[in-house]
């Protein structure tokens, strides 16, 4: 093997430049040509790409890559078509894709990313092998959702759910300064997976106020018991923390950001709703009215995810380890698999790296378990913060340069 | 002098228990008694307060403190009736609150907050004088806009700016891994002065991607001028992004976002807009319709002004020496005065401690001056730059546990 084929996709996490970093230094480390997609497998087929065998090569270069958030290479949002199709158009999209590899002398494919991504491999790595390839495709993954299978964790949750508890431990005591009853409702990222809104549970875990109220995607919220527990809970305290998952449906499955009027329903070329937020000025909005209490909702939007400058240093790590482990199972010869964390314990933490089939994670959502869930369907189990605590644990160290953090230098075609 | 009573007023900082800290430490080493106003001088006048003489007195818990955001003590938005008026209402109040002052056997009051705080000092000194009171009145200056006349600059800004500078270098980069054209608008708080919408510019600072347009409510916003300033960058790159003032008016004087139909005009006993919300979304989704092109809005409402993980040091020290500073001008029978930052020298960074008559501060906006605006009014000059750099130099220090900042324990009543 001498010539390995990188790229980024999906939504910018404040980890996946560290999964680049490490396969950048793994790929060095092998002696291997490291070739980058310009905004993804999009980007590639139609021509972008750049060298990167000699890119930075020096080790504050790779620090900064690691501190820095969104995706260096640039990402797509691109759905592959079926493999397995007898279409030409879908015959000719493959045979362009493998003829490109061919013509890079590409001997294995990385991909970073999250569902969306796995289902990329998925497809390429079942069009190779049905067609006699020697390019190995091995995904890595990258989701602030935390919402992949096989996997104990994902990369980049563990940054954003600390940015998350970190952010409603400092807005609950914002809210709660004057002496009057309020609500504040936090809106937090996660369309189908509660993990990253109840990671704002962690919230007290230094002894901070958290949130009171915890509600996911997972629950079918039922409007009036919640407005009863807020009004309970206002009969005993000033202010009321909610952590709201822009994902939260009734029970009839309409989403409550689409009862906003402002929230468009287009759809992306996945099925996905394109615009989610608006949730969280919903439910605050019917507080307030319902209630007659002041109501304040704060959507924390894409500063969870981008948020590098207080970034785990435990998901750092690890999203580095995950880039030389793709590197690695690729020089070991797997293909159709995703680099996974199989956790040893939670107190004290230990987890080791592995390998999954692909074909087994494509698609598939990775919901918060029933158990994890309080009974009354708005907090959560000591068993969720046994399990999401480690994640969050460690600051990731930052190169300040005139008061804000340095960034690596944003990529330039070759 | 043996008792000082001291309160925080108006909205909450990243800095305004720094100053606590700061009276605290300062009322300890002069041997003084110290009494806390619960939520302001409404809480105080209702008789809430608490006995701060021997509060904190560990360095760890002091310095606790100076790492917790929003108000320790509580705080109020509570306009004081006109001293000079002869009205039996006016009268009843100022004896009220005289009355408890002493009572309590008060012999200054220092009161932490913003324009309408000051208001609330130049009042309560104007009846004292007027009324041959011994008491000594001394404001401490707060705000994350910055627009207090008689100092250089505010505690709280300096804070505020660096959590600004450091989102908005990452939101770009968030917002620029796709392959298309995009624009992203960042909606800053500030309603009468454009300072903490300026320090975007500071974003770019440490070689990252800034903000390509700021627009201060400073300057009447043309908006086809500005989608022709859009259109045309959009010609040379993927990404604008665009830092918004909430307080952007146009040539009419209507704020933008009143034009959003979810603002409310409801307005509080200032009479500010109660909700300034909005602004954002709507020239997001001005811009989108105008101009096709992919658009998101991000506010950094609150937790602009409560993230203390991310707070200047430089702010934290002279917030904390400020405090100090109050107590020390209320011992040499300093009254009716507001401590006050006097600015040597920008590189290298240097500043004296001063006071300035409040009568003079109260009720005035400091804005960004003409000459520090862009010719075209979409930007900053060098001159604003050299001004608000240094403030936001230095990362404060965080006790992390458990992954989460630790903060000072609530505050109980006595």
């Amino acid at each position: 093997m001498h010539k390995v084929l990188v790229g980024q996709s999906g939504g910018p996490t404040a980890a996946i430049n560290a999964t680049l970093a490490g396969v950048i230094r793994g790929a060095q480390d092998a002696g291997l040509e490291l070739c980058g997609m310009r905004y993804g497998i999009e980007g590639y087929l139609a021509g972008k790409s750049l060298d990167l065998t000699h890119a930075l090569e020096q080790p504050v270069e790779n620090a900064l890559l690691r501190a820095t958030p969104a995706s260096w290479l640039g990402s797509c949002r691109f759905k592959l078509p079926d493999p397995t199709s007898t279409a030409p158009a879908n015959k000719n999209f493959y045979e362009h894709a493998f003829t490109r590899f061919a013509e890079d002398k590409i001997d294995a494919v990385l991909y970073l990313g999250g569902n969306d991504s796995m289902d990329t491999i998925a497809k390429l790595s079942r069009w190779g092998a049905a067609n006699g390839s020697p390019i190995r495709f091995v995904g890595v993954p990258k989701t602030i959702d935390n919402d992949l299978v096989g996997t104990d964790h994902t990369p980049g949750y563990g940054s954003a759910a600390k940015f998350v508890a970190t952010s409603v431990a400092e807005l609950a005591l914002d809210a709660s300064v004057y002496d009057l009853k309020s609500v504040l409702v936090v809106e937090i990222m996660g369309r189908d997976a509660g993990w990253l809104t109840a990671s704002a549970a962690l919230a007290g875990a230094a002894g901070s106020r958290g949130a009171d109220l915890i509600l996911l995607p997972e629950v079918a919220l039922d409007l009036d018991a919640l407005i009863g527990r807020v009004q309970a809970l206002l009969e005993q305290q000033n202010t009321v923390v909610i952590a709201l998952s822009e994902g939260v449906r009734d029970a009839s499955g309409t989403l409550f950001a689409e009862k906003s009027s402002e929230t468009g329903t287009t759809r992306d070329q996945f099925g996905h709703l394109a615009a989610y937020s608006g949730a969280g000025r919903w439910l605050s909005a019917t507080l307030k009215e319902r209630l007659g209490v002041k109501s304040r909702a704060v959507e924390l939007s894409t500063l969870q995810r981008c948020a590098s400058h207080l970034a785990s240093q435990r998901d750092l790590e690890e999203s580095f380890a995950l880039g030389q482990r793709g590197v690695t199972c690729a020089l070991e010869g797997a293909t159709g698999v995703m680099c996974a964390v199989e956790r040893q314990s939670s107190a004290p933490y230990s987890a080791t790296f592995t390998q999954v089939d692909v074909q087994t994670v494509a698609n598939l959502v990775k919901c918060v378990p029933d158990a994890w869930i309080a009974s009354d369907g708005m907090g959560v189990s000591q068993e969720f913060m046994d399990y999401a605590a480690p994640l969050i644990e460690g600051e990731a160290p930052n190169l300040f340069v005139a008061g804000v953090p340095a960034h690596a230098q944003p990529v330039e075609l070759a």
